[in-house]
């Protein structure tokens, strides 16, 4: 079960080379290839002649073909071109779908009702040149709300990331959970502590800091999180962040499968604008490796859940923000579901 | 389901080293071995002791021993010696198979009614000296008519071979599919075109040609080939081979599970017959590179059917080879099934 | 199903290095680490704040914490600390078992009865300074009887270990199996043979032996076997070792799932109890090397039955240890099944 008519990422926009992109969203699989003008298209990931996946195939210009016996489809999924000069039997790609790039990456609308580009999240740190970008993704095997619950209560960076951004106040802070019409919110303040390393580095002066974390879930799967130090006491959790650094942390998280997920994160962020080639590498690395802690506990989650079908996550004051999610996926879910018969 | 009551090839002649061969073919769990006088013996792959494989075990002589408790069995499944000093219980091997080899082949009987040598395919091609060979076999992870429908339609050449003898020619020229009584033939003839880069090199002389293929299905799972190219209008098409070369494709298919199959290729050809060692390794290299290209395609099929159990093959007028076919393999199975109750 | 109410080895004592041990006995995933005052606790592997396994958490002196959001309980599975200055929710860890660590290896009561010492097994060679011990661990893909049908008849020696201490008077020698009351006998008494490798050499000066094997099995799954050789007429046979060599083999075999099992081995030996370092880590190489060929031949018996699950075990006079030891076995899981309803 799968929030539908919703977007979803699929793929960061430098990913379409020579060869066609496959995902696999919301239990469908996708094919999805750059036409000369730009446009992404996507489409069902199976050509209807002899069912072998036309992501195996090749691009020619606006059109796809495949690579079992040269069937060309163009971006509405038509046969242009059928071998035997046969006429191709109508035979069309079952289905496709609507995508928009935006943010650098490529959004596909999964659902019935018509693409509602309204749905799309607001990112504005993504199109602005005053934020710097680090980003990667991921693959995941594991439920994809494991990762929003993961997101919503970053109490876990003590113990799942205690080199970088770790640090014990995470454990004693306190964290205010509160629902707005559209979203989930988690909200931790620690003043005047010591900064962890990450942010001790990043900040590049010594001094006690504020550190906060403003987690915010939005449908059908995405958490922004504002994170960050600033000096102590200049005004970093009102929004003054003249003295210190932002890290405005995007995560969006598209199922794939019921067990398995990708994991599009961006950091935008307002320190080392002007980062060199190997600065940013650095960036990169550091993120991967923090991802990479994470993935270790959330597989480890799965495969539990899957020993263990009957177990139920228990829920904390921590878990709040989590939970405030859940139930906005639920409902979601439930008013999506047909309407039971009778 | 497979179609009973017929040879299948479990290997090539010369796999008979050391050690026992083991293979699982409609479904069943064969041990072969060659006797002293050169029969090969083929039975079930499990001792009726401890539930171990045979061919786990070590050839002695004619006989086969059991690497668990040294129990060992004669060609016919009976216990010639058990451990213990022990009287064997009567334990018998629970099944032997009737066994031929001929052209370089050991051909398996599969069923319950007597094994009939008159049902063996007639393979002259692989009984006269006028034609070398080159062999190889392979293991698919998909289902054997897979590789049928790939073998009765060589349109697929273009683009999965696109290096070899693909060429954009196969896509437009007519086929012409029929049924003779034991046989299901597609016919494809294209007069006065430039060779692909295999056949040009395969030739060894400039010009136009006229390239043939004639496939031809025979129960259970044989397809044989006519290819090859001639020089134009040297009446290649009506079998004057003179100015041409020709390659005798010999494709034997054996199911081994209802996802899994060996494949046995043998091209038989009228050109060069002398081939030292080294252009002969090259022959062979070429085989298995244009064989992997189809796995790929093969492989990924039976992957996108698994996905989508509902999903139904669609042909084109290049398919009406492989639709005979698959109609002949239908009957047979429909033929051999038990009559329905009542 | 597993027979409950008893002892299984869960580890070597020096397992607990830095890091928890996790096990699955009898399908029940098990964590163990080592308290400050050297015992052992063992608990479900499973945090029940977000379920994810203890195991991959850290041990903190008599404590250990979970890696996710660093919920730390005691030995009893209490939850000490929760992160938020949360009030825990009384999470507790589900299940807590008793254990016992005796001859240098940790015991895990599986059950729901009282934990009861008087059920741990008498290994009194592992007690004292008389013997020397080589042990080794394995983890084995099959069901742990297939592992006690191999220890009850060791004629499988012959052609499994043929390099070391099979011989062929292995198969000819006649077998003697008895019951005690609580335990099933295998005797085999070789007189007046050659010695096979290992034994020769072991037993260094040259002639001809008397070679022994009793095997002993005693519930749920321990098999105890005095082995070895002696110069011949000297009483090995009546227990007089002056002029042999013993190694007395203690197999504990722990149920991990239906289809996979952990295997302790000891040989305790009244041979080379001076063995510097090398020659003990020749003596454990050797051991590793015999266990595999083992575990080659029972996880293909695996897969033979996972394949045929309607085929039978047959058993001849040699396996009339493992018949009464399975006897044994099926006694004691229908004396631990719930009465029948009615």
């Amino acid at each position: 079960m799968f929030i539908r008519n919703n977007w979803y990422v699929a793929a960061f926009d430098d990913e379409f080379g020579g060869a066609p992109v496959a995902r696999t969203i919301c239990g469908e699989e996708v094919v999805l290839y750059r036409k000369t003008d730009g446009q992404v298209v996507a489409m069902h990931d199976g050509c209807p002649h002899r069912l072998v996946p036309l992501s195996m195939g090749m691009i020619e210009g606006d059109n796809i073909r495949c690579k079992y016996h040269g069937m060309l489809f163009d971006g509405e999924g038509r046969c242009l071109q059928a071998p035997g000069k046969d006429a191709s039997l109508g035979l069309r790609v079952s289905k496709v779908y609507e995508t928009v790039e935006r943010y650098g990456m490529i959004w596909v609308w999964i659902g019935e009702e018509a693409a509602d580009p309204a749905k799309l999240p607001d990112l504005p740190w993504l199109a602005s040149t005053e934020w710097a970008q680090t980003r990667e993704h991921f693959t995941l095997a594991c439920d994809h709300r494991f990762v929003i619950d993961n997101l919503m209560d970053l109490t876990h960076e003590t113990y799942v990331h205690p080199e970088t951004i770790g640090q014990n106040e995470l454990m004693e802070a306190p964290v205010a959970a509160r629902r707005e019409a559209d979203a989930a919110i988690l909200e931790r303040f620690m003043p005047d502590i010591d900064p962890p390393p990450y942010w001790a580095q990043m900040l590049g002066k010594p001094g006690r800091v504020d550190r906060w974390q403003v987690c915010r879930f939005i449908l059908p799967s995405t958490v922004l999180i504002d994170s960050g130090v600033a000096l102590v006491g200049t005004g970093g959790f009102a929004g003054d962040r003249a003295e210190g650094v932002t890290g405005y942390v995007i995560n969006l998280i598209t199922p794939a499968t019921e067990r398995s997920c990708y994991y599009f994160l961006v950091q935008a962020r307002d320190f080392a604008r002007d980062a060199d080639a190997a600065t940013q590498a650095r960036f990169n690395a550091t993120m991967r490796a923090l991802v990479q802690q994470d993935i270790d506990v959330l597989e480890a989650q799965q495969r539990y859940v899957d020993a263990h079908p009957d177990a139920k996550l228990r829920a904390l004051n921590i878990d709040a923000g989590a939970t405030h999610a859940r139930l906005m996926m639920n409902r979601a879910l439930a008013a999506g579901a047909p309407a039971p018969a009778g």
